[in-house]
């Protein structure tokens, strides 16, 4: 399973990016095409969206697009492709879904097959691409609005947890809702609501705060996913939807083969973060 | 092509209703399954939610979808159900989309073949329902907000037109953005964005305001689809991503045989207006 990367401000990268590469979406998909950049995209290209990919034969697809349709909260879709086309058009300007992320991991029957850098060899005639909203671009507008995020200050993965929230299944795919977890007090999780709120197409205002049994959770010091980090006195963890849900999913449905980027290692589209706010 | 209904405050519908059915939503469905209401749904069940109906062959589904992900303020998903499932459970208890809708329209390669109160006979193993959102949830919103909405009060069918602005195609689905126009003072447009926006799933915010010839619409009072309506000194018309955009894809597509609701009897849904409030 995909353990995400750490938030948004996480140490820099080691590689031989150029600046202008580090900070420009298009010369850093460049960089990544031309193999010169296998790592994490954490803090690359400041303020453009970063997705998370999923790709799958035809056949499966619609039965994922529409598991995707009825749990948006989890599985916010940024864009889908059209089978074996691997251009998503509407992330930027000539984005490849089978070169520009860095490290991807091909998974057949559910089971992780190996990682590879290209998908050039592999990508075949039926597959279709999905690229999903992830939370770097909400924990930076609370960032931006001055809320700390616990995990990015202790130089963590962000702690998730599966609940006992069902998700809507759809076709084979299925699963509980997957969750991550943010400490704080009221008064940012108040705010963090209004914040969050505005970006609906990643993953949006949370969805559950305080007593972590009432959604299922034994032990907030146990995440199934990421690290645990503190949560102080005077705190609240909340709780939001989180992108290990499809990809739980996915592999639970064991499709013949299927392929996702590696933790961490996402696609860089040239969307701006403030562009998918809602208001 | 489908002339939409009138406001949400519109006239009267005249049928044999009991009170019950005419304010609870699934009493209403109740009775048109039971072959007692044949028109439109427009200020029946307020409150809840009202959306445009597609079915479709599962050969064509994946491409409307992905249509209908690419363009979402014209294409608003509420609901699509599992191939030859005609539940939608996400809408409501004992939604059915044989039974549950006034009025059908059956199109065979795009052209008209007929309207039916009922797709039991002919439903197939192989269809898939889209529910779309409808401008009956944000006029309601404007309504409850103070903005007069002209066509209301004129009791007309708002006013529609094709623009020149090309909606993002998917597979055999392509064409223009059409949108709906309300004239407005630039105080009340400016409110108006404030409160769609906190709808993204019914059209969410305007697409334009001011100048027709700036989107392709050469005369306004000409509109391709509904009727005109007066603008009166000093208001501007403002314009919105209309629900005819997918129609008018869909047949332009010329599928072997779709389904569609007839002009303004809609499915009603348990969903409230109030909940599709993003924020």
């Amino acid at each position: 399973m995909n353990a995400p990367h750490a938030g948004p401000l996480a140490a820099e990268v080691g590689s031989s990016l150029s600046a202008h590469e580090r900070s420009d979406a298009r010369a850093l998909r460049g960089a990544i095409r031309a193999g010169r950049h296998h790592d994490h995209t954490v803090g690359l290209a400041p303020g453009r969206v970063q997705g998370n990919l999923v790709v799958l034969p035809q056949a499966l697809a619609g039965d994922f697009m529409r598991f995707c349709q009825r749990n948006p909260k989890p599985c916010p879709l940024l864009a889908v492709t059209e089978p074996g086309d691997a251009i998503a058009r509407e992330l930027g300007e000539d984005v490849d879904l089978r070169t520009d992320v860095p490290r991807y991991r091909v998974w057949v029957d559910g089971v992780l097959d190996g990682e590879v850098d290209d998908l050039r060899t592999l990508w075949r005639d039926d597959w279709v691409g999905f690229v999903l909203g992830c939370s770097f671009s909400f924990e930076q507008a609370l960032l931006d609005d001055g809320i700390p995020l616990r995990h990015v200050a202790q130089g963590r993965n962000v702690a998730m947890y599966r609940t006992s929230i069902p998700t809507a299944p759809a076709g084979r795919f299925a699963g509980p809702l997957v969750v991550s977890m943010r400490p704080m007090t009221p008064a940012n999780a108040i705010r963090a609501v209004q914040v969050t709120s505005r970006f609906p197409s990643v993953h949006g205002a949370p969805v559950h705060f305080g007593d972590p049994a009432a959604i299922g959770i034994a032990d907030l010091s146990r995440p199934d996913y990421g690290d645990a980090v503190d949560i102080l006195p005077g705190e609240v963890p909340v709780f939001w939807a989180c992108g290990v849900t499809p990809q739980a999913a996915l592999l639970a449905a064991r499709p013949e083969i299927c392929v996702t980027h590696a933790p961490g290692c996402m696609l860089v589209t040239d969307r701006l973060n403030t562009e998918l706010a809602a208001f």
